[in-house]
Protein backbone atom coordinates (compact mmCIF):
# COMPACT_ATOMS: atom_id res chain seq x y z
CA UNK A 1 0.00 0.00 0.00
CA UNK A 2 1.72 3.30 -0.83
CA UNK A 3 2.66 5.58 1.93
CA UNK A 4 2.85 9.07 1.86
CA UNK A 5 6.75 8.77 1.74
CA UNK A 6 6.10 6.79 -1.74
CA UNK A 7 5.52 9.93 -3.21
CA UNK A 8 7.52 11.46 -6.00
CA UNK A 9 10.11 12.86 -4.12
CA UNK A 10 9.76 16.67 -4.10
CA UNK A 11 13.43 18.64 -2.86
CA UNK A 12 13.51 20.40 0.40
CA UNK A 13 15.99 22.89 -0.23
CA UNK A 14 14.29 26.22 -0.79
CA UNK A 15 13.50 27.24 -4.59
CA UNK A 16 15.34 30.28 -5.69
CA UNK A 17 15.86 32.26 -8.72
CA UNK A 18 19.93 31.35 -8.74
CA UNK A 19 18.89 28.03 -8.64
CA UNK A 20 16.24 28.11 -11.48
CA UNK A 21 18.89 30.47 -13.57
CA UNK A 22 21.48 27.78 -12.80
CA UNK A 23 19.27 24.53 -14.22
CA UNK A 24 18.57 26.64 -16.87
CA UNK A 25 22.55 26.95 -17.58
CA UNK A 26 22.58 23.14 -17.87
CA UNK A 27 19.71 22.77 -19.72
CA UNK A 28 20.51 24.91 -22.56
CA UNK A 29 24.02 23.82 -22.47
CA UNK A 30 22.80 19.93 -22.80
CA UNK A 31 19.99 20.19 -25.29
CA UNK A 32 20.11 23.93 -26.34
CA UNK A 33 17.42 26.85 -26.63
CA UNK A 34 14.05 24.70 -27.87
CA UNK A 35 15.04 22.15 -24.97
CA UNK A 36 14.05 25.52 -22.02
CA UNK A 37 10.44 24.77 -21.12
CA UNK A 38 8.59 24.84 -17.50
CA UNK A 39 7.95 21.06 -18.40
CA UNK A 40 11.65 20.75 -18.13
CA UNK A 41 12.59 22.65 -16.01
CA UNK A 42 10.17 21.46 -13.84
CA UNK A 43 10.81 17.91 -14.27
CA UNK A 44 14.79 19.17 -13.60
CA UNK A 45 14.16 20.79 -10.32
CA UNK A 46 11.80 18.02 -8.96
CA UNK A 47 8.64 21.20 -8.18
CA UNK A 48 6.16 22.95 -9.92
CA UNK A 49 4.88 25.38 -12.17
CA UNK A 50 4.14 28.09 -9.45
CA UNK A 51 7.30 27.64 -7.93
CA UNK A 52 8.91 28.78 -10.68
CA UNK A 53 6.91 31.65 -11.69
CA UNK A 54 7.43 32.91 -8.17
CA UNK A 55 11.13 33.57 -9.28
CA UNK A 56 10.97 34.43 -12.92
CA UNK A 57 8.26 35.87 -15.30
CA UNK A 58 8.89 33.98 -17.94
CA UNK A 59 11.62 32.04 -19.96
CA UNK A 60 12.27 35.23 -21.53
CA UNK A 61 13.15 36.70 -18.31
CA UNK A 62 15.48 33.24 -17.86
CA UNK A 63 16.95 33.04 -20.75
CA UNK A 64 18.06 37.25 -20.49
CA UNK A 65 18.76 35.86 -16.49
CA UNK A 66 21.03 32.88 -17.65
CA UNK A 67 23.09 34.84 -20.07
CA UNK A 68 23.97 37.55 -17.99
CA UNK A 69 25.54 34.80 -15.48
CA UNK A 70 27.70 33.91 -17.73
CA UNK A 71 28.61 37.05 -18.79
CA UNK A 72 29.00 38.44 -15.61
CA UNK A 73 31.48 35.77 -14.21
CA UNK A 74 33.68 36.91 -17.73
CA UNK A 75 33.29 40.67 -16.89
CA UNK A 76 33.91 40.29 -12.91
CA UNK A 77 37.60 38.67 -14.02
CA UNK A 78 38.40 41.32 -16.77
CA UNK A 79 38.05 43.91 -13.85
CA UNK A 80 40.44 42.53 -11.70
CA UNK A 81 43.30 43.51 -14.76
CA UNK A 82 44.79 46.92 -13.67
CA UNK A 83 46.57 47.06 -17.39
CA UNK A 84 43.28 48.36 -19.47
CA UNK A 85 44.85 46.75 -22.98
CA UNK A 86 45.03 43.63 -20.99
CA UNK A 87 41.73 43.87 -18.85
CA UNK A 88 40.42 44.07 -23.22
CA UNK A 89 42.29 41.42 -23.88
CA UNK A 90 41.20 38.94 -21.39
CA UNK A 91 37.46 40.59 -21.83
CA UNK A 92 37.39 39.82 -25.53
CA UNK A 93 38.99 36.03 -25.10
CA UNK A 94 36.12 35.31 -22.23
CA UNK A 95 33.33 36.49 -24.48
CA UNK A 96 35.14 34.40 -26.98
CA UNK A 97 35.39 31.52 -25.26
CA UNK A 98 31.84 32.13 -23.46
CA UNK A 99 29.83 31.67 -26.63
CA UNK A 100 32.31 28.74 -27.72
CA UNK A 101 30.78 27.07 -24.06
CA UNK A 102 27.40 28.16 -24.43
CA UNK A 103 26.69 28.81 -27.76
CA UNK A 104 22.81 29.62 -27.02
CA UNK A 105 24.50 32.93 -24.96
CA UNK A 106 25.38 33.91 -28.85
CA UNK A 107 22.03 33.82 -30.30
CA UNK A 108 20.62 35.44 -26.57
CA UNK A 109 22.77 38.42 -26.71
CA UNK A 110 22.23 39.62 -30.80
CA UNK A 111 18.18 39.24 -29.58
CA UNK A 112 17.71 41.40 -27.15
CA UNK A 113 19.51 44.36 -26.72
CA UNK A 114 17.60 45.68 -23.51
CA UNK A 115 18.74 42.76 -21.30
CA UNK A 116 21.48 43.13 -18.56
CA UNK A 117 24.09 40.86 -20.36
CA UNK A 118 24.14 43.54 -22.98
CA UNK A 119 24.81 46.50 -21.08
CA UNK A 120 27.32 44.63 -18.99
CA UNK A 121 29.42 43.97 -21.80
CA UNK A 122 29.18 47.76 -23.32
CA UNK A 123 30.16 49.01 -19.54
CA UNK A 124 33.01 46.70 -18.84
CA UNK A 125 34.40 47.44 -22.64
CA UNK A 126 33.12 51.41 -22.01
CA UNK A 127 35.53 51.25 -18.50
CA UNK A 128 38.51 49.60 -20.14
CA UNK A 129 38.37 52.24 -23.28
CA UNK A 130 37.88 54.91 -20.47
CA UNK A 131 41.05 53.70 -18.52
CA UNK A 132 43.44 53.99 -22.02
CA UNK A 133 42.10 57.47 -22.34
CA UNK A 134 39.13 56.70 -25.23
CA UNK A 135 36.90 59.31 -24.69
CA UNK A 136 33.63 60.80 -26.03
CA UNK A 137 32.09 59.15 -28.99
CA UNK A 138 35.42 57.56 -30.19
CA UNK A 139 34.93 55.69 -27.03
CA UNK A 140 31.59 54.82 -28.64
CA UNK A 141 32.80 53.67 -31.99
CA UNK A 142 35.33 51.99 -30.80
CA UNK A 143 33.72 50.24 -28.16
CA UNK A 144 30.83 48.88 -31.04
CA UNK A 145 34.22 47.99 -33.06
CA UNK A 146 35.45 45.88 -30.48
CA UNK A 147 31.96 44.50 -29.36
CA UNK A 148 30.99 43.85 -33.43
CA UNK A 149 34.05 41.74 -34.01
CA UNK A 150 33.96 39.83 -30.41
CA UNK A 151 29.93 38.36 -31.60
CA UNK A 152 31.12 38.55 -35.63
CA UNK A 153 34.16 36.13 -34.57
CA UNK A 154 32.20 34.12 -31.89
CA UNK A 155 29.16 33.70 -34.35
CA UNK A 156 31.93 32.37 -36.77
CA UNK A 157 33.26 29.93 -34.38
CA UNK A 158 30.64 28.53 -33.10
CA UNK A 159 29.48 27.74 -36.80
CA UNK A 160 32.18 25.88 -37.73
CA UNK A 161 32.67 24.37 -34.34
CA UNK A 162 28.57 22.71 -34.93
CA UNK A 163 30.74 21.33 -38.57
CA UNK A 164 32.81 19.72 -37.08
CA UNK A 165 33.26 17.36 -33.44
CA UNK A 166 37.08 17.22 -32.71
CA UNK A 167 40.29 17.79 -33.86
CA UNK A 168 40.87 15.48 -36.82
CA UNK A 169 38.02 16.58 -38.30
CA UNK A 170 38.21 20.03 -38.19
CA UNK A 171 41.23 19.12 -40.21
CA UNK A 172 40.20 17.43 -42.55
CA UNK A 173 37.37 19.74 -42.92
CA UNK A 174 39.53 22.86 -43.61
CA UNK A 175 41.51 20.95 -45.63
CA UNK A 176 38.30 20.09 -47.92
CA UNK A 177 37.47 23.59 -47.74
CA UNK A 178 40.78 24.72 -48.72
CA UNK A 179 40.85 22.17 -51.70
CA UNK A 180 37.79 23.60 -53.18
CA UNK A 181 38.54 27.30 -53.26
CA UNK A 182 41.81 26.45 -55.06
CA UNK A 183 39.29 24.85 -57.44
CA UNK A 184 36.82 27.87 -57.83
CA UNK A 185 39.94 29.67 -58.01
CA UNK A 186 43.78 29.24 -58.67
CA UNK A 187 45.01 33.01 -58.33
CA UNK A 188 47.76 33.40 -55.85
CA UNK A 189 46.24 35.45 -53.01
CA UNK A 190 43.71 32.26 -53.14
CA UNK A 191 46.51 29.36 -53.17
CA UNK A 192 48.21 31.70 -50.13
CA UNK A 193 44.67 31.56 -48.19
CA UNK A 194 44.36 27.62 -48.68
CA UNK A 195 47.51 27.07 -47.75
CA UNK A 196 47.21 29.19 -44.23
CA UNK A 197 43.35 27.80 -43.42
CA UNK A 198 44.13 23.94 -42.40
CA UNK A 199 46.95 25.10 -40.00
CA UNK A 200 45.31 28.40 -38.43
CA UNK A 201 44.18 28.21 -34.90
CA UNK A 202 40.77 29.79 -34.42
CA UNK A 203 41.81 31.20 -30.65
CA UNK A 204 44.86 32.60 -31.89
CA UNK A 205 43.56 34.16 -34.83
CA UNK A 206 41.00 36.06 -32.82
CA UNK A 207 43.39 37.27 -30.71
CA UNK A 208 45.27 38.38 -33.17
CA UNK A 209 42.66 40.11 -34.54
CA UNK A 210 41.85 41.52 -31.23
CA UNK A 211 45.88 42.87 -31.54
CA UNK A 212 45.34 44.62 -34.47
CA UNK A 213 42.18 45.89 -32.87
CA UNK A 214 43.88 47.47 -30.08
CA UNK A 215 47.07 48.97 -32.15
CA UNK A 216 44.41 50.89 -34.35
CA UNK A 217 43.30 51.85 -30.56
CA UNK A 218 46.43 53.19 -29.89
CA UNK A 219 47.07 55.36 -32.99
CA UNK A 220 43.46 57.14 -32.28
CA UNK A 221 43.79 57.71 -28.37
CA UNK A 222 44.10 61.48 -27.21
CA UNK A 223 45.84 60.97 -23.45
CA UNK A 224 43.65 63.28 -21.01
CA UNK B 1 -15.44 28.03 -75.50
CA UNK B 2 -11.77 28.16 -74.29
CA UNK B 3 -9.31 28.25 -76.99
CA UNK B 4 -5.58 27.78 -76.71
CA UNK B 5 -5.15 31.32 -76.55
CA UNK B 6 -7.27 31.33 -73.60
CA UNK B 7 -4.67 29.41 -71.77
CA UNK B 8 -2.56 30.75 -68.84
CA UNK B 9 0.30 32.79 -70.32
CA UNK B 10 3.92 31.04 -70.61
CA UNK B 11 6.86 33.72 -70.83
CA UNK B 12 7.75 33.40 -74.11
CA UNK B 13 11.63 34.69 -72.96
CA UNK B 14 14.44 31.58 -72.90
CA UNK B 15 14.47 30.70 -68.78
CA UNK B 16 18.04 31.37 -68.10
CA UNK B 17 20.20 30.70 -64.70
CA UNK B 18 20.28 34.05 -64.40
CA UNK B 19 16.54 35.08 -64.98
CA UNK B 20 16.05 32.23 -62.07
CA UNK B 21 18.82 33.96 -59.60
CA UNK B 22 17.24 37.35 -60.07
CA UNK B 23 13.91 36.48 -59.48
CA UNK B 24 15.24 34.18 -56.38
CA UNK B 25 16.17 37.49 -55.33
CA UNK B 26 13.15 39.68 -55.67
CA UNK B 27 11.50 36.75 -53.74
CA UNK B 28 14.15 37.10 -50.60
CA UNK B 29 14.14 40.66 -50.90
CA UNK B 30 10.44 40.67 -50.87
CA UNK B 31 9.62 38.06 -48.34
CA UNK B 32 12.63 36.51 -46.83
CA UNK B 33 14.11 33.10 -47.02
CA UNK B 34 10.89 31.15 -45.77
CA UNK B 35 8.71 32.30 -49.45
CA UNK B 36 12.02 30.83 -51.71
CA UNK B 37 10.07 27.68 -52.67
CA UNK B 38 9.95 25.82 -56.08
CA UNK B 39 6.21 26.62 -56.05
CA UNK B 40 7.13 30.73 -55.56
CA UNK B 41 9.38 30.49 -58.23
CA UNK B 42 7.26 28.81 -61.21
CA UNK B 43 4.62 31.11 -60.16
CA UNK B 44 6.96 34.13 -60.09
CA UNK B 45 8.52 32.59 -63.67
CA UNK B 46 5.35 31.30 -65.38
CA UNK B 47 7.34 28.31 -65.77
CA UNK B 48 7.51 24.31 -64.37
CA UNK B 49 9.32 22.83 -61.76
CA UNK B 50 11.21 20.80 -64.78
CA UNK B 51 12.15 24.13 -66.10
CA UNK B 52 13.60 25.12 -63.14
CA UNK B 53 15.78 22.19 -62.29
CA UNK B 54 17.02 22.57 -65.53
CA UNK B 55 18.86 25.40 -64.57
CA UNK B 56 19.59 24.87 -60.19
CA UNK B 57 20.00 22.13 -58.99
CA UNK B 58 17.84 22.79 -55.67
CA UNK B 59 17.16 25.68 -53.36
CA UNK B 60 20.66 25.44 -51.52
CA UNK B 61 22.41 26.07 -54.81
CA UNK B 62 19.89 28.93 -55.82
CA UNK B 63 20.64 30.58 -52.39
CA UNK B 64 23.94 30.28 -52.98
CA UNK B 65 23.91 31.77 -56.40
CA UNK B 66 21.27 34.39 -54.84
CA UNK B 67 24.25 35.49 -52.12
CA UNK B 68 27.00 35.29 -54.84
CA UNK B 69 24.92 37.52 -56.93
CA UNK B 70 24.81 40.37 -54.84
CA UNK B 71 28.55 39.85 -53.51
CA UNK B 72 29.67 40.48 -56.90
CA UNK B 73 28.58 43.30 -57.86
CA UNK B 74 30.08 44.62 -54.27
CA UNK B 75 33.89 43.19 -54.89
CA UNK B 76 33.83 43.87 -58.67
CA UNK B 77 33.35 47.64 -57.54
CA UNK B 78 36.13 47.73 -55.14
CA UNK B 79 38.61 45.72 -57.46
CA UNK B 80 38.00 49.02 -59.65
CA UNK B 81 39.77 51.10 -56.76
CA UNK B 82 43.50 51.60 -57.24
CA UNK B 83 44.33 52.26 -53.52
CA UNK B 84 44.03 49.34 -51.55
CA UNK B 85 42.69 51.53 -48.26
CA UNK B 86 40.21 52.95 -49.94
CA UNK B 87 39.62 49.85 -51.79
CA UNK B 88 38.89 48.01 -48.52
CA UNK B 89 36.78 50.83 -47.17
CA UNK B 90 34.60 50.72 -50.09
CA UNK B 91 34.51 46.83 -49.69
CA UNK B 92 33.37 46.46 -45.85
CA UNK B 93 30.90 49.68 -46.03
CA UNK B 94 29.34 47.83 -49.81
CA UNK B 95 29.27 44.22 -47.54
CA UNK B 96 27.63 45.94 -45.03
CA UNK B 97 25.22 47.81 -46.94
CA UNK B 98 24.42 44.68 -49.42
CA UNK B 99 23.42 42.71 -45.75
CA UNK B 100 21.42 45.81 -45.07
CA UNK B 101 19.54 45.85 -48.24
CA UNK B 102 19.42 41.85 -48.50
CA UNK B 103 18.71 40.65 -44.73
CA UNK B 104 19.10 37.27 -45.94
CA UNK B 105 22.62 37.37 -47.55
CA UNK B 106 24.07 37.72 -43.65
CA UNK B 107 22.20 35.04 -42.90
CA UNK B 108 23.22 33.07 -46.08
CA UNK B 109 26.85 33.70 -45.48
CA UNK B 110 27.27 32.24 -42.50
CA UNK B 111 25.50 29.42 -43.22
CA UNK B 112 28.29 27.45 -45.33
CA UNK B 113 31.54 28.41 -45.94
CA UNK B 114 31.85 26.28 -48.96
CA UNK B 115 29.78 28.77 -51.02
CA UNK B 116 31.59 31.18 -54.10
CA UNK B 117 29.95 34.32 -51.57
CA UNK B 118 32.36 33.45 -49.27
CA UNK B 119 35.62 32.99 -51.36
CA UNK B 120 34.91 36.42 -52.82
CA UNK B 121 34.99 38.05 -50.19
CA UNK B 122 37.97 36.66 -48.84
CA UNK B 123 39.66 37.11 -51.81
CA UNK B 124 38.90 40.75 -52.20
CA UNK B 125 39.96 41.41 -48.86
CA UNK B 126 43.14 39.19 -49.05
CA UNK B 127 43.86 40.95 -52.82
CA UNK B 128 44.00 44.58 -51.32
CA UNK B 129 46.18 43.57 -47.84
CA UNK B 130 48.44 42.22 -50.57
CA UNK B 131 47.82 45.74 -52.05
CA UNK B 132 48.87 47.41 -48.20
CA UNK B 133 51.59 44.97 -48.20
CA UNK B 134 50.66 42.29 -45.57
CA UNK B 135 51.84 38.97 -46.05
CA UNK B 136 51.58 34.94 -44.87
CA UNK B 137 49.32 34.21 -41.53
CA UNK B 138 49.34 38.19 -41.19
CA UNK B 139 47.12 38.57 -43.73
CA UNK B 140 45.03 35.82 -43.22
CA UNK B 141 44.80 37.23 -39.19
CA UNK B 142 43.95 40.93 -40.82
CA UNK B 143 41.51 39.45 -43.29
CA UNK B 144 39.38 36.89 -40.59
CA UNK B 145 39.58 40.13 -38.46
CA UNK B 146 37.94 43.10 -40.77
CA UNK B 147 35.40 39.95 -42.44
CA UNK B 148 34.04 39.32 -39.12
CA UNK B 149 33.91 42.85 -37.94
CA UNK B 150 31.82 43.72 -41.30
CA UNK B 151 29.60 40.33 -40.78
CA UNK B 152 29.72 40.93 -37.11
CA UNK B 153 28.31 44.62 -37.25
CA UNK B 154 26.29 43.83 -40.30
CA UNK B 155 24.30 41.30 -38.22
CA UNK B 156 23.63 44.04 -35.47
CA UNK B 157 23.11 46.61 -37.95
CA UNK B 158 20.05 44.15 -39.59
CA UNK B 159 18.94 43.19 -36.04
CA UNK B 160 18.64 46.77 -35.31
CA UNK B 161 16.68 47.64 -38.41
CA UNK B 162 14.52 44.63 -38.29
CA UNK B 163 12.90 46.83 -34.93
CA UNK B 164 12.46 50.11 -36.21
CA UNK B 165 11.04 50.91 -39.70
CA UNK B 166 11.99 54.55 -39.51
CA UNK B 167 14.34 57.13 -38.50
CA UNK B 168 12.21 58.77 -35.95
CA UNK B 169 10.90 55.08 -34.77
CA UNK B 170 14.35 54.50 -34.37
CA UNK B 171 15.47 57.43 -32.46
CA UNK B 172 12.42 56.75 -29.86
CA UNK B 173 13.62 53.00 -29.45
CA UNK B 174 18.25 54.46 -28.80
CA UNK B 175 16.07 56.83 -26.23
CA UNK B 176 13.95 53.90 -24.55
CA UNK B 177 17.43 51.79 -24.61
CA UNK B 178 19.82 54.68 -23.24
CA UNK B 179 17.13 55.88 -20.78
CA UNK B 180 16.98 51.60 -19.37
CA UNK B 181 20.58 51.78 -19.40
CA UNK B 182 20.70 54.72 -16.75
CA UNK B 183 18.13 53.22 -14.81
CA UNK B 184 19.89 49.47 -14.46
CA UNK B 185 23.81 51.36 -13.85
CA UNK B 186 24.43 55.25 -12.97
CA UNK B 187 28.01 54.88 -13.54
CA UNK B 188 29.64 57.60 -15.69
CA UNK B 189 30.46 55.32 -18.47
CA UNK B 190 27.22 54.19 -18.61
CA UNK B 191 25.55 57.42 -18.41
CA UNK B 192 28.34 58.71 -21.04
CA UNK B 193 27.50 55.68 -23.48
CA UNK B 194 23.78 55.97 -23.52
CA UNK B 195 24.53 60.21 -24.11
CA UNK B 196 26.34 58.73 -27.19
CA UNK B 197 23.69 55.99 -28.11
CA UNK B 198 20.53 58.25 -29.08
CA UNK B 199 22.50 60.28 -32.01
CA UNK B 200 24.84 57.47 -33.54
CA UNK B 201 24.37 56.87 -37.02
CA UNK B 202 25.63 53.69 -37.78
CA UNK B 203 27.06 53.99 -41.14
CA UNK B 204 29.46 56.31 -39.69
CA UNK B 205 29.75 54.04 -36.23
CA UNK B 206 30.87 51.14 -39.02
CA UNK B 207 33.30 53.05 -40.46
CA UNK B 208 34.84 54.50 -37.64
CA UNK B 209 35.40 51.17 -36.87
CA UNK B 210 36.72 49.83 -40.11
CA UNK B 211 39.33 52.74 -39.59
CA UNK B 212 40.89 51.74 -36.41
CA UNK B 213 41.00 48.39 -38.22
CA UNK B 214 43.14 49.65 -40.92
CA UNK B 215 45.12 51.81 -38.40
CA UNK B 216 46.21 49.10 -36.60
CA UNK B 217 46.73 46.56 -39.90
CA UNK B 218 49.19 49.48 -40.67
CA UNK B 219 51.05 49.37 -37.79
CA UNK B 220 51.86 45.83 -38.44
CA UNK B 221 53.06 45.88 -42.04
CA UNK B 222 56.29 44.55 -43.18
CA UNK B 223 57.06 46.67 -46.83
CA UNK B 224 58.13 44.30 -49.21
Amino acid sequence: MATPTARTPRRSDALSRERIVHAAIEILDADGEHALTVRTLTSHLSTGRGAIYHHVSGMEDLLAAAADDVVRAVTEHAADDADPSSALRGLSLGIFEAVDAHPWVGAQLAREPFQPAVLRIWKSIGVQLQGLGVAGSARSDAGAALANYIFGSAAQFAAGARRTRDGTERHRYLEALAAAWIEQDEDQVVREAAAELSDHDDREQFLAGVEIFLSGIATRISWR
